[in-house]
């Protein structure tokens, strides 16, 4: 990319601009709340289920925004890219997501996917009619395997460390705010940083405080704010299959500067509070999203007596995977 | 009881209260709106997840709005029952959501149930604080189990042929309208028929058409319909196992005067609309809600090119089952 990232960060008229332009095409989801469920976490909670979003994660949000703004960019003709093919690297939801938002605007989308990525999501890339390249699972191979679809004249549209992007997933924290303004803190997983850095935005503008959490098997954020620079080289080894991209660079930049504090969860507590979100939400919840459910048991006291919004970041799991996790804690 | 069941039905008016008197208390369930399920459906969808209702399904709200009337009634000194117990019988959800009602205002919860009612309803019930009595699966031997708890002093609360209840039942079609104005037909379960026919006094209201849905192996109202007097002793034999009751007294009379038509799917199409259910909506639904579900593909004339909207009525599988649905629908 061309353009210097410190210099390409969104802003809160991004976020609501990225709201105003993907409604039409996205899903308001619903925020549960639970009496029962209050009362087993310590505080009060209003829980977002973007795992009821279109593609089954947030990340509908900010591929319709990316989307959609290459197509205002091309009505406006600023450009005209002929309805050039978009291409990212995604281990599933951003590809599955990308691929649904380019259809409905008549692009081709081509997904670089690591091999072991959850059946259920390469299907879903491909039943959404974009095209799956696999590749190796480390940082690298995704950005090679990228680098090598844009050489061929498609444009990148990156799984998190863009300003579209970013600015679209802050739309799920807008959204929960226009309905529950007595929020004051906020809890988002924390994979490349897209929905963070998003949600965080929104959450400033709000007062609200923003609490991150990363599984410990993925916890190059922790890692990279305790450095105070980006750590790239961490093997990720977690069951929780969103999270284990490293932090973008936008992202680390808007992390730093807005976001209060990030946590670690083990994967056994991801299945214990995906348990939890059956039991008490009656929700299926990829173990991503399960970090969220877990930070406020192993963290009560940054919750305790608070009004708590809660990310629920997708519901895209291997049924297997999940059914054990149940049965685990029956 | 003492009153005549044709003199003591509710109108749209018990229904608006009993939104208001049971508003603190229940949850206002989502509404999801998908266009790829539309996109299979044929028609314009809204589908109300009762199955997110505390408890897991829409008995909380009956259960609540007659609980909370008998407390009314306390307070206005019309009566003063000394917080006596309350008795019913339930192959499940209703006895749980009694239970919870119950709790909330502290008072006791006995339940006759099917000795071969579904584990999790039976721990349900239980988990709430009610007392389980077991009977065997038929229409008298459940009415002769509350009989007896009712001798020792309880206060009978019908699961679905009494004022109060279907009252409550009925908010869940007045909660989906106030959102979705647009919904031309309303789909809906019949079990006992106390959700429908409080469904359809707010659908009459509303200039709504009325469509029921009964599984084959229950389907004691179509026969009551066809025959013009309630049949009652039909063996059932269906997975549904929320919809084995007999169609009540003042049920029959409402069905009959306000709702279009009802109609049978089999326990096959309901296996196959819970797998619909899930991979569309992302929803664990139970085979009685799946009915709703089962009826637009086997009646798509009934619904095509309309606004439709669908009652969710629960949520409360066993898994075992559920599991099995999905495997035999990938």
């Amino acid at each position: 990319m061309n353009t210097n990232p410190k210099a390409d960060l969104p802003d809160i008229t991004d976020v609501h601009l990225a709201w105003t332009r993907i409604r039409d095409q996205t899903t308001s989801t619903p925020v549960l709340l639970d009496p029962d469920l209050d009362e087993w976490a310590g505080c009060r909670l209003a829980v977002k289920c973007e795992n009821l979003q279109r593609t089954g994660s947030f990340k509908f949000r900010g591929a319709s925004n990316a989307i959609l703004s290459l197509e205002e960019a091309n009505a406006a003709e600023f450009s005209s890219d002929n309805k050039r093919a978009v291409a990212t690297h995604s281990s599933g939801n951003h590809g599955a997501a990308l691929a649904l938002a380019a259809r409905l605007n008549n692009r081709a989308a081509h997904v670089v996917m690591p091999q072991n990525s959850v059946p259920a999501k390469i299907d879903a890339v491909r039943r959404y009619g974009g095209t799956v390249h696999f590749c190796e699972d480390n940082h690298s191979a995704r950005e090679a395997g990228l680098e090598e679809l844009v050489d061929q004249g498609m444009i990148p549209i990156h799984p998190f460390d863009r300003r579209e992007i970013i600015a679209g997933q802050g739309s799920c924290a807008l959204e929960l705010f226009a309905d529950h303004p007595q929020i004051d803190v906020l809890v988002v997983p924390v994979g490349g940083g897209g929905l963070i850095s998003g949600c965080a935005l929104a959450a400033a503008a709000q007062g609200v405080t923003v609490i991150g959490v990363e599984p410990e098997g993925a916890a190059e954020t922790v890692a990279s704010l305790d450095r105070g620079q980006r750590v790239v080289d961490l093997a990720p080894d977690t069951i929780a299959d969103g999270l284990r991209a490293v932090i973008g660079v936008r992202n680390f930049e808007m992390i730093r500067s807005l976001v209060e504090n990030v946590v670690t969860v083990t994967d056994g507590e991801l299945r214990a509070a995906q348990s939890v979100a059956w039991k008490l939400l009656r929700q299926v919840i990829e173990p991503s999203s399960a970090t969220v459910i877990a930070a406020i048991t192993r963290y009560p006291e940054l919750f305790a007596d608070k009004h708590v919004g809660m990310i629920i970041s997708g519901g895209n799991v291997l049924l297997d995977d999940w059914i054990d996790a149940i049965r685990e804690h029956e």
